[in-house]
């Protein structure tokens, strides 16, 4: 287990805080970064039915998944080895059956089938036909949209979770500098990213890498217009910029980070926007501090880059921490205009000033901690645009 | 782009076919898997809602995405640039609007809002709240459940499309060699990992590969009880077993392998398990043909090794092709009992006859394609338990 049983019991303790104040009894939690944040269940299981259930006058939560995981779940919990409901595999991806029916099944059998149910309305791993299952199968129960409770209680971190996010930003600067080390002229975009992968996952001496909810990002040339494009075996061109976005990763617990790479001479506009993005991003590091609000950051952002005339229309970051693929951001926090939660100690970001225009763009980012003063970036590497001199 | 524009128009027409016989008007398609198959599209966005929108007495599909993404289409798909319409980022995991509204707005404003539209309602990117806020953003449509529709599409495979998967089966040799070289007393599992994603990345002189849609999973010791643990940085002890179950991917399709490696003297149930699931799957690779059913496999798999006294619960494959995390499954054809599709040329199968015991396990899998009198494996390598002598 990656944290001490107290620390899953205070969790599980402000979980159902939230559900008090709800009125939720009984929590359905399919977001896996919740059923490990929870349970410690960790296994690549999520792309079949699972779920931990977290009764309101139960001790311990249970989990409910595929016959073939119970062991993991064995392997990976605090869960007590009767909290371990295995269902039978003839529910897996079959077209008469769904797991969602099972899950009705068992409510009933422990008289759970009248409470007011929450689900995460919006997951991933909720999907339409989950919602029309279980209502079906549970024509009494009141359900209620419990989408992000736990992602709430996930937002200020303990100081183990800290600790996990530096050791897993130690990781991404030496992917970071692994990527950065190897761009040139002549070199394919897919060994670049093999040599990110290696890094990310072999880790340090002191300890091994976990794989990233989102895998490395680098868009080389025009492609730099756009931020979510993988790679190719095309190689690299002198002149060409490549975006590197990637994160470490250790326990499931993330610091992405981001730099942009030019071979050979920039052009003019490259250096402007490069210079534009990282005094902006240098800005919002001065200024964040607790008790300030998330759309202030933008603010900060925003006057700074329109001074030279530029205008960013995404947001500038968002909370992140642990979790599963397709994504490492916890779907919280967003660093943009309207959103006013208020800075606290130990809330961590990821704070992504990417700009992309029409032909071309950049990116630079951090993943920072708010600390009792100010905030502190995980990584230490120099932003500004990397100049790789051809050889 | 990854085919022919005949090739998509192709699978366009066999949609619409399908579509027809549904009588399904407007078909919304949310899986990436499913996106790519039929536009091309191919990036890391699909952890925001995006779609492709299929109209029956439309030429081209519709992609709808985020902004930053929009760039992306233009770049991979065959799409008019008017056929790509992005939504603002202020629909980004936001508490007040939804992407799904947009949607709507758009379904709307080009006439579609009352005719009948298939969601796939068993997707992992289509939640339950996409569908809530869709059925009120369009009241006078009428929905129907379109899962699987497309992936029935992709069963049989074109010869493009096996020619990626051969590719990938060669990058998943070299990626399962690469690991079982490294495997011995004294190893961290992540350095194992570490060097396989290297090798699934980097592929061969001649072509990159591309990631798979499930990270090398590799239990080991009593985790091999259990199939979907990924790594940790513990080191390998003499008589630990490890399970390698990897892909390689070539342009987002794959070619699973499953290995089972002994580090030092194997027990003596682990030898007669291992013996047993290898007489298994070669009495099953010699029976398959087109023509016979997929349960008909399952069957020859079952009263092979019942002879012994082994017994598998869980099923024995699953179509399998082009993919996205988080799962390289079609969902479509499984090899188990009730499954009474015909095999057909072309159509391609991950056999993954695993048998997972309480404290030990065995896996040794082929991914096969059905050819016009039998059956070939994509990957050729020696399906024993592999022993490592202790260095």
């Amino acid at each position: 287990m990656s944290f001490a049983t107290s620390e899953y019991k205070e969790r599980i303790r402000k979980t159902k805080e939230r559900m008090m104040q709800k009125g939720i009894d009984v929590l359905l939690i399919t977001d896996p970064a919740n059923i490990n944040y929870l349970s410690g269940y960790d296994g690549w299981s999520f792309y079949v039915h699972q779920m931990l259930v977290v009764i309101i006058d139960e001790e311990q939560p249970m989990w409910i998944g595929r016959g073939m995981d119970a062991n993991a779940a064995k392997v990976t919990t605090w869960l007590y080895r009767e909290n371990i409901i295995p269902y039978p595999d003839d529910y897996i991806h079959s077209d008469t059956k769904h797991p969602m029916d099972f899950v009705a099944g068992f409510l009933k059998q422990i008289g759970q089938e009248k409470r007011s149910i929450g689900v995460e309305m919006e997951n991933y791993y909720f999907t339409a036909k989950s919602y029309e299952q279980l209502k079906k199968g549970l024509p009494n129960a009141s359900f209620q949209d419990a989408t992000l409770l736990v992602n709430w209680v996930r937002l200020i971190k303990s100081d183990a979770e800290i600790e996990y996010m530096k050791r897993a930003a130690i990781i991404a600067e030496k992917a970071m500098q692994a990527g950065i080390e190897l761009i040139q002229e002549g070199i394919r975009e897919c060994d670049v990213a093999a040599k990110i992968f290696y890094t990310q996952i072999t880790g340090t001496e002191e300890f091994g890498g976990d794989y990233p909810a989102i895998v490395p990002l680098l868009p080389s040339g025009e492609k730099t217009s756009t931020p979510h494009l993988t790679w190719t075996d095309e190689r690299y061109k002198d002149g060409d910029a490549v975006i590197l976005e990637l994160a470490g990763c250790y326990k499931r617990y993330h610091s992405p980070l981001a730099r942009t790479v030019q071979i050979g001479k920039p052009k003019e506009e490259m250096e402007t926007l490069s210079r534009v993005a990282v005094e902006g991003i240098n800005a919002c590091l001065e200024m964040i501090r607790p008790g300030i609000a998330a759309e202030e950051i933008e603010e900060t952002w925003r006057k700074t880059i329109e001074k030279s005339g530029f205008v960013k229309e995404s947001r500038l970051g968002y909370s992140m921490g642990c979790n599963y693929p397709p994504d490492w951001g916890e779907h919280t926090v967003s660093i943009r205009k309207g959103d006013k939660t208020i800075l606290q100690p130990n809330m961590t970001f990821h704070l992504i000033p990417g700009l992309w225009l029409d032909k071309y763009g950049f990116e630079v980012s951090e993943s920072i901690r708010i600390t009792e003063t100010g905030c502190e970036t995980f990584a230490k590497l120099p932003r500004d645009l990397t100049l790789k001199e051809l050889v």
